[in-house]
């Protein structure tokens, strides 16, 4: 059985073309290895690749992408919008095919082991791969960014675990992990007011007593003149899409407002999609092994 | 660009455990050849094989099966209940990946070709790859079943396509073709009254009035004393599941019947229920290259 995992390293360089393609070669003609995705945003000067393939040769594609993003970027001369802590921000392994999320985080800490050696680079485990609760979200591991990542890593509790105790000094601090795939899923509203958006948002997102694996936000499309209630789904498995998406219809009912339409953003895993037909159609007994694109891979 | 075609042949033996295998056997162990299944049904003394791969090794693996059920299979001997003309009744061409249906139709039009040659066979083209109007319909052509065949073929409209203007003394008459993945969908309803399914599948089914790629009949489920509109979808690219399941629904008010639920048999391709997601969540400007098990087929 085929080992199937995604890799979506960030990298501190949304600029300089020459960089980015030299960041991104790794994972070009690799056995095992499938560049599907890369993308450049200028304003957050940032770098996001998607590459999928067989654990060990994604593993070895990205520890030798990292040794180049730590030599091309300066994070000493880095400015950019999205929060960031160093060269290689943030490496997520999630599983997507014979992999559980115990081999992913074993991947995670493999990669962090072996980079930290290898560049000299000190590295925090994060989300399914922390070392402990404080660890699992990044953006509690990230604040302070890179300017107070110097300062941030000398207390006792900000210990990287692996790599040295002091940031790298061109390069920085970086996070490895390990995660469901995320699903972006945007609902659209018929209002303009963001206030609705946001309220609909607070009901659904699990931090303030929605759904379990739904993060949201409103927002507004301004070139549309309506809103948007703006999500990341960190578990269609456990959260499906149809779910959040009736919860938003009734909710939004109570401000005489109406769903009108839905975005999902960038790729998502057919089973989210096929979950939610089978809801709809109220398909009895479906399993994913009459999905013929899935017999085609086994 | 791998191209991926199915091949679903369908020979006249459901009972004989030995000639069975040795008919599946030229699907096993073959390069670009991938045997997804096989079912074989005593009461319809029948076996179809599912079968996917490059077009060349599928159409090469087919005509070699094709040769051994020519040899095994008695048809002057044969009894069952599913209407049948020959020991390899049927075989259709399914274009699945990077393959168009007019590929799909040379395939098609080849395999008559080497097998009617090969085992002395009379083969009729059906379906998209008919060769007249009266051809497409593989209940006309195979109307007198094997015991009429030999006077049938006789007629000059009954000419086959490829091999002698006579049946094959004990393996009969074949028709190769090709045609669109069905999607074999039911829709269960909350009465055990058989007439008010009949009446509904009459309303949806494209030969009474309805949608133009559904077939549909009323069936009874005896054990949960209910009843079923029954159907196969013949293009879910034309005509979407959600379609007719919300046309079913409507249909269904009229009797004060509910739809309770639906079943999907065998395989299906994923688009077919990712569609019907797209539908109900409304998801603007979806591809289905955001799937990311399509991207990595590719």
């Amino acid at each position: 059985m085929q080992k199937i995992v995604q890799c979506v390293p960030n990298f501190s360089e949304g600029r300089d073309l020459e960089k980015i393609e030299k960041i991104v070669n790794p994972f070009r003609g690799k056995e095992g290895v499938k560049l599907l995705d890369y993308k450049r945003d200028e304003d957050h000067n940032r770098l996001v690749v998607t590459v999928i393939g067989e654990p060990e040769a994604v593993k070895n594609a990205v520890l030798e992408s990292m040794g180049v993003a730590v030599e091309v970027i300066d994070m000493t001369k880095h400015e950019g919008q999205h929060p960031r802590m160093g060269a290689v921000d943030v490496v997520p392994f999630i599983p997507i095919k014979n992999v559980s999320m115990t081999e992913a985080v074993e991947l995670a800490k493999e990669l962090a082991k072996e980079a930290s050696e290898k560049y000299n680079l000190p590295i925090f485990l994060y989300e399914k791969a922390a070392t402990t609760p404080a660890r699992e979200n990044l953006a509690k591991i990230r604040k302070g960014e890179f300017e107070g990542m110097a300062e941030k890593i000398k207390q006792p509790e900000w210990k990287p675990d692996f790599g040295p105790n002091e940031i790298h000094p061109t390069a920085g601090v970086t996070a490895v992990g390990a995660r469901m795939p995320l699903v972006a899923f945007n609902v659209n509203l018929d209002t303009n007011n963001l206030d609705i958006a946001n309220k609909i948002a607070r009901a659904v997102r699990h931090i303030s007593g929605g759904l379990r694996y739904c993060k949201a936000i409103g927002i507004e499309l301004e070139d549309r003149g309506i809103v948007q209630v703006s999500m990341n789904m960190t578990d269609y498995t456990k959260t499906p899409l149809y779910r959040v998406f009736e919860l938003i219809k009734i909710e939004a009912k109570r401000y005489g407002v109406n769903v009108v339409g839905s975005e999902v953003i960038g790729l998502v895993p057919m089973e989210a999609l096929i979950k939610t037909a089978e809801y709809y159609l109220g398909i009895e007994e479906f399993s994913m092994d009459q999905i013929l694109e899935k017999r085609m891979m086994e």
